[in-house]
């Protein structure tokens, strides 16, 4: 047989003990013949058979040959999408309220039984924390992926949608760690992506999406928001036209009759030259509000980017604070947005940076429909080259109190829909996959990828934990080794936040790539994005004294952040424009402290790789071999990061390394 | 009819004087039916007809129609290649010793009509300056042009050689300013333009060779090193080895035979990622003896690039200096290379910067044949958008003294063979057309494609004289719009000097790109193109303190360059790492003199589209709209250059302009 194209990740269903022999499955108050029940069934059969050695047998043939049985169990009191797993000797009751609890619950016995529980003592219970958790394909049709780091795409090719065993594999990746809804082709759409949503493509998207719902996934489409034009040949897409409004009327009535499981479309407008209401003198409210009438007939959803800031502006222009775009362009119109509408907001106002802080929109919005957007697609985060292992930064947006109400105002309050009672919110992640063997380039980019879905479903879940699950459910390596391997994982972010950009600043990279430093790289473009650097000081002043930023924060907030003293250090540069003498809390002044960390990063780096080295029999030759590689390229990438950054500052600065170490 | 798709630049032939009247053509000592003698006729023909209303007519038809003649006359003591044209009231004579001269001389006689003299007054005798005179297109198969701004390729498209009526106004255009020799496809040669030396091409490279050899131009092909291996089959491409010398001289048999009047082959090997001899550990002298060892029993001439460096340098790395490659590379192996060998030397040691000290390999060699390469394509010259006549900056170089004799020592002699008293020499540019409907982008770029020819053909004509002959032949407005424009072209080079990098420190450039301002945009890179900037001061020491660079002359410049007293100014610093407080001979320093010329340099910008407007009605309207459009751009890269130049030395150097202008 030949190979399969693409690993097994964390479903390898690798013989954990041989149990044997067999049981039944018995099923209550679901229809078996229903196609999610389906896929658990199939899941549970193969993943029983692969772990633990038990065939799986219908009941009838059950009486003759064992006495022990597993069983779905309907139960209304189970919250949506959640699940309660309890093993005994004689029975494994998976119940849930709904097919997707009975498919998690599966996949949570299967987890249960490879990180080495028995099977009569698995007992977990467990539901998601948001409503929606999704995963973005940036996927272009001409198979390309727009930052993408693990090959081409496997959903696209000249044009054309790709279906396979592939397909089927990925559906059951997200599902097992909780995915309910994805959207599969870039938010940038251009040329044949346009027209996913006419007769040229629907019948091949239904039939992805019919293999997407067999896991309980929800399929959406990011459309054009010129398709009016495009597609219809009309001569505008103002969104307050007759005739653009009845265009999508008529649209969402054909997608959804096509389509009628589709979730929603997802849209990215007035952003990097994309089209959108602001054309026409609209706002987002009108944009987004046009469509979700458009497809409220079919309960769909429209998810709205709010990524939205001028992105030609001039670095001369001082006054400009990109970091304000999103609030000052959305806040305006909290409550105007259908209760169909959900606001995709990135964690930070910038864009993915290594360290930014949680943007104000978050709990600034207390009457719309929110979902945070963050990038398991390693942009600005090492190019899944680099570890950077991405949960314990997530932990900490979703951690972050915005104070928007008494209690329940963190993150992950908000997205959850606590803080507002509201169903339509959630999670989103930008994915790290492509068509590369591994799905994610770096082998161990796949824990950002598993952490992701597992975190999206249970917000509870600490860094640690994640990282344990995926380390042992891929390797199943001895303890010692594990350990290693996640504590490689747990300091990884840290470390290239080291020997990057340094407190909060960003953007000193490589421009377009971003990859590798280019200090002044986007220091006179059109993006706003600017450092600032000159001889005494760094960083651009958003307290009220400058643009004003911090003020976007509730007060609790915009005071800490407004002042250099409570200003969290790790964001100094982000907040305030700070000489290089300045004192931090270390005693260390602002230039020594860019000068050792840096430094220091470069070291661990070079630790990190030395780490990998010393895991290297507890993992397959292939994998070790993939990612030492990397490694290499990461040690030579921290110290082309700490040469310049720290070559820019001394030339700047004029103030030598206290240690006199090399620069040059 | 249709618009023909491309303009007639200078040889429009507008009517001048209407004389009307027949001429007769009698040709003394020449094969009437001779190809070139051919195109005289034809171009002497129609330029007549169109530029003073006279038909020509044979000898029996003349008899019986007027009494005048014009005469080509075969004269061995004319010097190859040149002519002289004499006009009295009844016969206008054409002396040449051969071909070309009488094609040359026709051209001759219908610029002089075209410049206003009047048929019986003109009396001109030139011959040419440099043996060769030739054209390098970097143009790719698939039609693109490497660094093109006019355009895409109109020899290639697709892979496949376009033959068609523009080819032969190509042809006509070249030979009207006495281009003798083409190299079509681009000097990185990939994918099909490899298999230009091979019978998938022949037959249409013979065509085009046809077409080009009617206007005695000799076609020359550029090579791949790797041929051996990319078309042989065999596994190496060592110069040294029997299976790889008895490769290129059986491809040299096929070449030559299927090609008789081609003139060889153009070679770049060993740079920026091409194979070539060092890939086995050989020299370059190798490299290039081999192949020339393979055209020689065909008359064949290889042309070898020496722009041979380390492209891979590491910016941490202050000893190697770039500037020294070539000489390095070269010199050692000065009078071992085959008297059919040329090496072709750009004309600074760098890559075509706006401003360098001239190439010590020129001259330096002094047992080689050399031929100087300049670039016309406006690669760092501000890609046809800015306005830059580059024949001032030509002349400079040529008229440079070398000290490598007593006299008969410039760059000029040596190119045109004086100095050694070889004939394989001669002057080359890297042509900026492309298949836009004015062939150059810039309506006024195609000052430098006429300059560069004319130039080439006659080393003594002054930039002036060039620009106003292009000028008149172009336009022929009246003679204060005229002068306007002449004097934009010679004050543009110096315009843009001012506001792109300071002094001689080039590269301060997008990288890749080429186009506008990034300071430090190549300081951190792997080109070997650092300048180093601190808080202090900024340049690389290449003196014999420092990299020794200014040592690869002989002494006379090697001590001027060597002092920064009497380093010229322009080049201070090329050669010298300089505080921004140092005093320069205008007593103002260096920080000061970098402020004012850029806030002059943008200033005389804007005075250079002003004044483009006050001749609007002396051209044709849609010239004047494409280049007005050109200088939008200009007026704000210019801006762009000023603002980033002088904060970045502001920020850095901390000290403020005396005039207290606007800097960021």
């Amino acid at each position: 047989m030949e190979k399969k194209k693409w690993s097994d990740l964390w479903l390898a269903y690798d013989m954990v003990t041989e149990l044997g022999g067999k049981r039944s499955l018995t099923i209550e108050g679901f229809d078996s013949g229903n196609r999610v029940i389906k896929s658990a069934i199939a899941e549970l059969n193969s993943g029983l058979k692969g772990l633990v050695g038990i065939e799986l047998v219908t009941a009838e043939a059950f009486e003759k040959a064992a006495n022990e049985k597993i069983s779905f169990v309907k139960e209304t009191s189970v919250p949506k999408e959640g699940y309660e797993v309890s093993g005994t000797d004689g029975e494994v009751i998976i119940k849930a309220g709904d097919e997707n609890g009975i498919l998690y619950g599966v996949f949570a016995l299967l987890r249960n039984l490879a990180m080495g529980q028995r099977l009569e003592s698995v007992n977990e219970k467990s539901s998601p924390s948001n409503p929606i958790r999704m995963m973005n394909h940036w996927d272009d049709m001409d198979g390309k992926i727009e930052r993408g780091y693990s090959g081409d795409s496997f959903f696209f090719e000249n044009d054309e949608i790709i279906i396979n065993e592939r397909t089927v594999d990925y559906a059951r990746f997200m599902a097992s760690i909780g995915i309910n809804a994805v959207a599969i082709n870039n938010v940038n759409v251009r040329g044949a992506a346009t027209f996913l949503i006419t007769d040229r493509f629907f019948s091949k998207v239904k039939e992805l999406q019919d293999i997407l719902a067999d896991y309980g996934i929800t399929l959406y489409l990011t459309i054009n928001f010129a398709s009016p034009i495009e597609i219809g040949g009309l001569e505008t897409c103002d969104p307050l036209d007759e005739k653009v409004i009845s265009w999508w009327r008529d649209k969402s009535k054909e997608v959804f009759e096509k389509l009628p499981e589709i979730g929603g479309f997802l849209v990215k407008a007035d952003s990097e030259g994309r089209p959108g209401p602001f054309t026409y003198g609209r706002t987002q409210a009108d944009g987004a509000n046009m469509l979700a009438d458009a497809v409220k007939p079919y309960d769909g959803i429209i998810i709205w980017r709010c990524f939205v800031y001028n992105c030609t502006q001039d670095w001369r222009d001082y006054k400009t604070d990109r970091a304000r775009a999103g609030y000052d362009y959305f806040m305006e119109f909290d409550g105007a947005y259908r209760d169909n509408v959900i606001l995709q907001i990135k964690n930070g106002p910038m864009d993915f940076q290594v360290r930014e802080p949680v943007s104000p929109l978050l709990g600034g919005l207390k009457k719309t429909n929110q979902m945070l957007e963050v990038q398991i697609a390693q942009e600005y985060t090492g190019h899944q080259i680099d570890l950077f292992y991405l949960i314990p930064w997530f932990k900490e947006v979703l951690g972050f109190r915005t104070y928007c109400k008494e209690d329940c105002d963190t993150v992950a309050d908000i997205i959850s829909g606590k803080t507002m009672g509201n169903k339509n919110a959630g999670f989103v992640a930008v994915i790290n996959t492509g068509n590369d063997y591994n799905w994610t380039g770096n082998d161990l980019a796949a824990a950002n990828l598993y952490g992701f879905g597992r975190l999206a479903y249970d917000m509870s879940l600490s860094a640690e934990t994640i990282a344990r699950e995926w380390v042992r459910l891929t390797f199943s390596m001895d303890k010692k080794s594990e350990d290693v391997l996640v504590e490689m994982l747990l300091d990884s972010g840290d470390i290239y936040e080291k020997y990057t950009a340094p407190l909060g600043i960003g953007w000193m990279v490589t421009p377009h790539y971003h990859y590798g430093p280019s200090v002044d790289g986007y220091e006179y473009s059109r993006w706003g994005t600017y450092h600032r650097a000159d001889h005494h000081a760094i960083g651009v002043d958003r307290t009220d004294k400058g643009t004003g930023y911090a003020q976007q924060y509730y007060s609790k907030n915009a005071e800490m952040y407004n002042d250099p003293e409570t200003c969290p250090e790790e964001l100094l540069l982000f907040f305030h424009r700070i000489p290089y003498t300045r004192k931090l809390k270390s005693g260390k002044t602002l230039i020594q402290h860019i000068y050792d960390s840096h430094f220091e990063g470069a070291e661990e780096a070079k630790a990190l790789s030395a780490k990998w080295d010393s895991i290297k029999d507890a993992v397959p030759a292939d994998v070790y071999e993939r990612v030492a590689k990397r490694f290499e390229l990461q040690v030579e990438n921290a110290e082309e990061w700490r040469d310049q950054i720290n070559s820019y500052f001394y030339r700047k600065s004029d103030i030598p390394d206290e240690k006199g170490r090399k620069i040059y």
